[in-house]
Order: structure tokens, then C-alpha cells, then sequence
């Protein structure tokens, strides 16, 4: 199993606007080969920032970097909009292979 | 659906010896009620540390909060050994709440 997570840190009061942009996106991922599932986490909240997570599980790390080359993948992010004064700084990337 | 994560900064060359201490543990977690799955991460390295994640994923927040107050969270947690050399720094703790 491969885990991909995108950790945004949004600033506060615009918690539900980030929500919104993610409900009402197209993510083309269900007939994506090795898709597992997708969750929008919320996680802890601090006077800076609340922390969100793009949360994706893979069959395997190679399923995912397939993804991201895909036709797919580039119609899911073509019409992100910007919104730049609800994200304090630029997402952060990790993905993580299953060791146990 | 809510995800649990422990955050572990671990020294270049001791990821085995990491992995080895989380195979040999007992989780106790089978039978803890609203607990559905557990899985350690192997993140991206850097030349100063390897990140690895515990995952798991519960029913509810209120599970999981259920869990850290149980005889089998105490059971779980008794033989931790301490092993200092190979972790840079505490482990960080991030709950998140899936809202999509």
C-alpha cells in the first residue's frame, strides 16, 4: 500500500471555503488504475493555521506516479483556482510505502 | 472516518532496527472497538533523518480517544523500549477528522 498526503496549511476562518474548492472538484479517480480511496482530513487547528491533508490510498507507490503522468491527473488540476489568501505557503508533498 | 499518525524522525541507517521494534510489538488493537486498520509508514529520507509514519484508521475521533484510556492501549505502550540513538527527537502526534 502506498500512502499520499498533501498537508495544507490554511489560514484561519477559511476552513470551509478550502473545503468548498475540494468538494465541488472533479477528481477523475475512480477509474484510475490502483486508485484505492481519497479523504479531505482536517487535522489540528493553532492561532496560525488549521492543518488539512489530502489523503490518498495506492495499490503501490508506481500506481501513483502513473497517476501523476496521466491524462486524468492533468484534468483534475487544470482548473484548480488559486484562492491564494486562504493557503499560508505552498502544500507539502509526503508519500509513504506500507513497511508493516 | 478518523486518522490517527505518530510522526517518527529517525537516524540515517536505522530504519531496519525501527521497523524490527514495531514487528516485535504487541498492538493488542484486533479487538479494540471502532479501530479498523493499522500501518507503519516509510516516508522520504533526507540526508538527516528517514520520517516514518504510524497510521491507523478508526471509526470515530471518540474511538480512538476511547482507545488511549483502555487497558489495551497501557498494555501496548509497557514494553516500549526506549532504543534513544535511533530517534531524532519525540515523535509528533497528528489526529485528523475526514471531512469529505
Amino acid at each position: 500500500m502506498y500512502v499520499a498526503m498533501n498537508r495544507f496549511r490554511i489560514a484561519p476562518g477559511k476552513e470551509q471555503e478550502f473545503i468548498e474548492i475540494w468538494r465541488s472538484r472533479d477528481s477523475y479517480l475512480d477509474e484510475v488504475p490502483g486508485f484505492q480511496s481519497f479523504n479531505l482530513l482536517q487535522g489540528p487547528s493553532t492561532e496560525e493555521c488549521t492543518l488539512f491533508a489530502s489523503h490518498s490510498l495506492w495499490e503501490s507507490e508506481e500506481a501513483f506516479i502513473n497517476w501523476t503522468k496521466s491524462e486524468a491527473f492533468r484534468k483534475a488540476h487544470a482548473n484548480a483556482r488559486p484562492a491564494k489568501d486562504i493557503y499560508l505557503g505552498p502544500p507539502q508533498f509526503e508519500g509513504f510505502n506500507s513497511v508493516l
